[in-house]
C-alpha cells in the first residue's frame, strides 16, 4: 500500500492528505437542514451529514490528490451512526480511487492491538467466513506502550500490505511536554523514531517502509532531524494551515528524491469557505472552495520543493 | 462518579473490574451457533453472539462487583455492528447498576481529544437535541500527546461529573522501552504520574480525585512508589491473574484506608470455564464458572489485604 500512496502522489504531483474531520460547525446549513428533515436531530441525522458533506468533498477533490485521512473521533463522537458515517466514507473514498489512512491513533498491549489493526487494517474470521470490517489503508498508531503493542499491527502490515503511521512528534503546542523529554542525551522523540526505523526495516515496499511515521508541521527543525533518522519512513505531517505550520516549513521533511512525506490539512481544505479568501464560493459551493483549497496548497507545497 | 465507584466497592468489599474483552474464542459454541442461525456467520452474527456472551456474564455477576470495564478494541474489530454490542454492553451494565470503565486509551490533540471525551463520557449537541452517545462513566486515556490531549477530557469531566484513568505504567512486558526511560533523574512512567496528581489535584470528589491512573499488577514495586506520588488518585490495576499479577503483588496499589486500588481481570473471569479448575462448570455454566472466579479471586485480594 506504501507503492500505492507513493504511485498516487506521483500521479497527482500533490503530496497532500485531505483531513476528512468534519465538525458539525463545518457543515453548510442546508445540508443539516436536509439530513434532520429525513433523520431528525438525532445522531442519525448528524452522521447522515457528514456523510454528505463528506461525499460533495470527496466528489470535488478525488482526482487532485492521492489520499485522505478521516479523523475517526469525529465520528466516534456520533455514537454508533457515526462509526458507520466513517465506515461509508472509507468505503467511498476507496471506490474513488483514493488511499485511506485512518486516524485512529490506537495503541494498547498485544492481543488488543491485534484487535484494532485486524479492525482497521485487517480481516476478522466469523466461523468460516472472513471480512475487512473498516478496511483502512493506513492507520495512525501511539507507541507509548512499546513494541509489544505495535508488533500486532506490523504482523497485519506484513499479511496485508497495508502500512501504518507511528506517533512520533506531533504538531499540538504540548506535545513536547513527553515527547521531548531527554532520553539518554536526545529527546524521546528521536528514541521513538530510532524505533520507527527498527520496525519497519524489514517491510519494505520500493524504497520506502509500510512503517511510516507522524510528525508535526509545526516543528520543523525536528522534522528535518527526524527525517535523517528515519530516512526510509514516510511522514505523515499534520498541522498544516489551520495549525500554523507553512509551506516554507515543509522542504525538511523531503528526501531528495522529492518524496518520503505526506502534508495534511484537514480545516483548511474542508471548511475552505469559510474562510474570507473563499468566501465567494458560498455555502453552496463548499466543494468548490475545498477543490480550490487543495490547489492552493499543492502550489504553496510545490513551490516550497522546487524554491 | 469517583464517589459512586467508591460506593460500590465499599458495598461488595471488592475492590474487582471485570474486563468485558470478548474474543470468539472464548464464546461457547451453542451461543455462537445461534447467533450464526439468527444472523449468519456475519459481523452482525459475531457482534450478536459476543452480547449474549456479555449479557449472561453480567446477569451472573453484577451483584459481587462494583464495575466492568469493556475494551472497545475487542468490539470495534468487528466492525460498526460490534460498536453496536460494545454501546449495548454499556447500556445494560449501567442498567445493573455496575460503573462502567470504556478502556479504549483514546489520547489525540485538543480538538479531537474533545471529541473523543463528548463522545464516551460527555454528550454532543445535534440541532437544539443533546445526546450521550457512548455514556461510559469512565475512560482510559493515552498521555502521549501532552496536557492539551488530556485537558479536553477534564472538562468534559467537570461538567459530567465523571472521570478519566491515565496511563501511567502499562501492565505490558515491553511497557518498558518508553515508559521506563530516565526523564530528569527518574523514570518517564513517574514523570506522568505527577502530571496525573496536578491534572486531578482541581478536580475532587470525597478522598479520591476523578482522574485516575493505570498501573499494571505487573509491577508491583512500581506500583507501591506510584501509589505515594499520586496519594488521591484511584488506580485501576491490570495485569491480574492471566498476565501473571498475584494477590500477593497488589498490596502496595491500595492506600491504608484500603481504597486507591481497583483490580481489572478480563480473560481469569470471561472465560472462567476454560481453566481446569472450573472445568466441572462446562460450557453451559460458563457465567456461574465466572461468578466462582470473581468470588475466588474476591477472597485472593482481599486475604492479601488482610494478611
Amino acid at each position: 500500500m506504501i507503492n500505492r500512496l507513493i504511485e498516487n502522489i506521483k500521479k497527482t504531483q500533490a503530496p497532500i492528505v485531505a483531513g476528512l474531520d468534519p465538525m458539525l460547525s463545518y457543515i453548510p446549513g442546508y445540508i443539516k437542514q436536509k439530513a434532520y428533515e429525513e433523520y431528525g436531530e438525532t445522531l442519525s441525522g448528524a452522521a447522515e451529514a457528514i456523510w454528505q458533506f463528506n461525499k460533495g468533498i470527496i466528489d470535488a477533490v478525488y482526482e487532485l490528490i492521492p489520499a485522505v485521512k478521516p479523523q475517526i473521533a469525529m465520528y466516534e463522537q456520533f455514537g454508533v451512526p457515526g462509526v458507520a458515517a466513517f465506515k461509508q466514507t472509507v468505503d467511498y473514498c476507496k471506490e474513488k480511487g483514493l488511499v485511506v489512512i485512518g486516524d485512529a491513533k490506537r495503541g494498547d498491549i498485544g492481543s488488543t492491538s491485534a484487535a484494532y489493526a485486524a479492525g482497521h487494517i485487517g480481516k476478522v474470521e466469523v466461523g468460516s467466513e472472513s471480512y475487512y470490517p473498516f478496511n483502512e489503508d493506513f492507520i495512525t498508531v501511539n507507541p507509548y506502550l512499546g513494541s509489544d503493542g505495535i508488533n500486532p499491527f506490523i504482523s497485519v502490515c506484513e499479511q496485508e500490505k497495508k502500512g501504518i503511521f507511528v506517533l512520533v512528534k506531533t504538531s499540538n503546542p504540548s506535545s513536547g511536554e513527553f515527547q521531548d523529554k531527554p532520553v539518554e542525551g536526545r529527546p524521546l522523540y528521536e528514541y521513538v523514531a530510532e524505533k520507527v526505523n527498527e520496525w519497519g526495516s524489514t517491510l519494505m515496499g520500493n524504497g520506502y517502509s509500510y512503517v511510516g511515521a507522524v510528525v508535526g508541521a509545526t516543528y520543523p527543525e525536528m522534522g528535518k532531524c527526524l527525517r535523517k533518522i528515519m530516512p526510509k519512513a514516510y511522514i505523515l505531517v499534520p498541522g498544516y494551515g489551520a495549525q500554523g505550520g507553512k509551506g516554507s516549513d515543509l522542504a525538511g521533511f523531503f528526501n531528495e528524491d522529492g518524496l518520503g512525506a505526506i502534508i495534511n490539512s484537514s480545516r483548511g481544505i474542508i471548511a475552505a469557505y469559510k474562510q474570507e479568501k473563499y468566501g465567494k464560493f458560498g455555502e453552496e459551493g463548499y466543494a468548490d472552495a475545498s477543490r480550490q483549497a487543495v490547489l492552493d496548497m499543492k502550489e504553496d507545497i510545490n513551490n516550497a520543493l522546487n524554491g
